[in-house]
């Protein structure tokens, strides 16, 4: 069963806005047997949104369409759907009472909310449970068309609560697994060529794919057909054969961040953590922040970007910074020991860099970034080189120290 | 001069990467006057590829392709463009010894990534000066074809050091301008009720649009035309008239970061920052520090995520935490005092709340978060509630943590 996602809106294409929904909304899609086969951003202009409509309704059964749908002038996505599908905008009683109800003590309605409450008369409207836009759900010639919200809270909201279940019954479809494995140590060109003899060798239904990002190469093998359970079975018996052949460079059989991975060892073992950051700025202390719960291992973070914090808060030692410099083995030792001293951890990350785009010098170029991970008493450090611009070279210091933490743990 | 983009990926269908390409891409053949009319995502598959190409160059004069230029193969855009172009692939000399220097002292080069010197024949090559796939430029009736790596700091290279330059030698085009103000204070649909009456009156050369975002909007004007020096006068007519309405409400106009904007009044007064996180853990931090040159005004910061942590090291005294808990005003009021202490810094913000999704409390539910800025002897403190999950509550704290922070120091 093959859908197309159509997402509307002149600032997709402008770039002030990434569309960040196709992806999530491709996942989602995909664990119910869905494949979404084709992604179309277009502008808010009635003919563009006709003839896109038209198109993807002739090529596939399931259109999904996002945006358009706000109080204001700009968006004509709902008058748009009433003319192709040849209806009109009536007034809905319980949509306009879920506007009331979702704006109730934020901002008060106006004619512009209230006209939200003007839905497409021959469709199934949905109710958003988190804004004021509502979904219509039109069916035509055996094939759907589902009109969603833009922003991306919202469009989740209908998408889990309502569409991923009224299409799962509507539909019946392919069977479709993909296992992901996260590999470390392995430049793309090297690992293509250590799987050639395997990856060619693979059945008809099994696709391999190569993601590699900054360090980690996730590998996903998809597996297509009508039989679930011997799909599975293909899929064991070739991620056994993987396994063999990648060992311990795959950290990972779950496309999960880092900072779960290591979140999820640090509780197994009931280890607490603490990060002492510079030039990564509390990046790596926003990452594990990121995942909830992780109070029950997370106890804080050091962000010394300047020196003397590395040294009052992190007890780095004056003659350490005079001697080797901020961006050192030496400074970054004496940082992830302070760290799990002040913070009372078990464990810590510490990084210190020159993340640029200034700053370099020639011993210690831009991308320069030494790494410490301690574990009671030892301690691993690591000189990080490739400069691939800041936020990069940031990043991929915060893959590298988790790595590095993961494979102490281990 | 219209383009479309078409960007080609499994992983992009199935969700596993979010494509940030085409925004950037749209935004800066924006600024030499070409407008993005659609971005097409596709499979690796040949018939859909050569489908989309062959549609979108009907379609529009400039047709930007990225991704499928890995060495692997899943990869076969290369082929695929041979095909539809009726040429053939052919070893490049050149291409070599770029491939050579760029991989040069990272990893050995291997026959898959000599066959990325295999380029197609009847197309000009241009080199990759960050990475192994090159760019081929074809031409065809008058219209421009142009394949480029799909990672993003090999795509922005080359669009930046060839095809941008190239396409505005080679294209003459209509002039597009862009005016973005930012706005706080202000629901959407409240914007637009104050704006309706100016909004309905702009001149048929000027579009506007919304683009709100977790308590800031965006408000963009965009004029199109022959004449520079016209639209840019009407510009600035229209941009009177609108701050005239919105007055302090704008606090940019410059679509930049609230970090940057944050940042340079920091700079220019010669002030530092510093930042106490509890439910934020460190993501201010982050923001703060994504900013070259931040170095200039920010010194670091303390992440509490643990009470204690908010005692040992920003001296939130036991019998505030015990009295009136982690999440509350006098909490987030010590710790922005203890991080200007502890960190000697003018200024500092702070954050304690509920993230989510668990915590919450029929007093202090899920959203609640204290932010606290200080400036000197000054604290402003705020009570932030909606909840919109974890990653937004905390991504609204920090926005709302810098705005206060601006609206301090001016």
């Amino acid at each position: 069963m093959f859908a197309e996602i159509i997402t509307i809106g002149d600032e997709l294409l402008i770039g002030q806005v990434v569309d960040t929904n196709s992806a999530w909304m491709g996942q989602e899609l995909n664990k119910i047997g869905i494949e979404v086969l084709r992604v179309v951003s277009i502008r808010d202009r009635e003919d563009e949104i006709m003839e896109a409509i038209d198109t993807a309704l002739r090529r596939v059964n399931i259109v999904l369409v996002t945006g358009g749908l706000g109080p204001t002038k700009d968006d004509i996505t709902k008058q748009t759907l009433c003319k192709y599908f040849r209806t009109e905008l009536v007034f809905n009683e319980e949509v306009f009472q879920n506007i009331k109800r979702v704006l109730a003590g934020k901002i008060p309605m106006n004619a512009l909310n209230k006209s939200q409450a003007m839905v497409p008369k021959e469709c199934t409207v949905i109710n958003n449970p988190v804004g004021s836009a509502s979904v219509s759900w039109f069916e035509k010639d055996g094939k759907v068309l589902v009109s969603m919200p833009g922003v991306p809270q919202e469009m989740n909201a209908v998408m889990k609560e309502s569409v991923l279940p009224k299409l799962h019954e509507r539909f019946h479809t392919d069977v479709i697994i993909h296992r992901t494995f996260l590999v470390q140590n392995n430049p793309e060109s090297v690992l293509a060529e250590k799987l050639d003899a395997w990856e060619s060798a693979l059945p008809e239904c099994v696709k391999l794919a190569y993601l590699p990002k900054l360090g980690v190469i996730r590998l996903r093998l998809t597996a297509r057909g009508k039989n679930r359970t011997e799909l599975e079975k293909t899929l064991d018996t070739e991620s056994a054969k993987l396994k063999n052949i990648l060992d311990n460079d795959i950290f990972s059989e779950e496309d999960i961040p880092l900072e779960i991975i290591v979140g999820d060892l640090l509780r197994k073992n009931n280890l607490t953590v603490s990060t002492a950051e510079s030039c990564t700025g509390g990046s790596i202390a926003a990452r594990i922040s990121s995942v909830p719960g992780c109070s029950d291992y997370f106890r804080g973070s050091i962000v010394a970007y300047s020196n003397d914090i590395k040294n009052t808060l992190l007890g780095v030692s004056a003659e350490t910074l005079g001697k080797h410099g901020a961006v050192s083995e030496e400074t970054v030792t004496e940082m992830v020991k302070g760290a799990m001293k002040a913070m009372k951890t078990d464990c810590a990350v510490a990084t210190s860099g020159i993340a640029g785009p200034g700053g370099g010098t020639p011993e210690k170029p831009v991308g320069t970034i030494w790494i410490a991970v301690g574990y009671k008493n030892e301690i691993r450090t690591y000189r990080q080189e490739t400069n691939r611009g800041r936020s990069m070279n940031m990043e991929r210091a915060g893959n590298n120290a988790l790595l590095m933490l993961r494979d102490m743990l281990k």
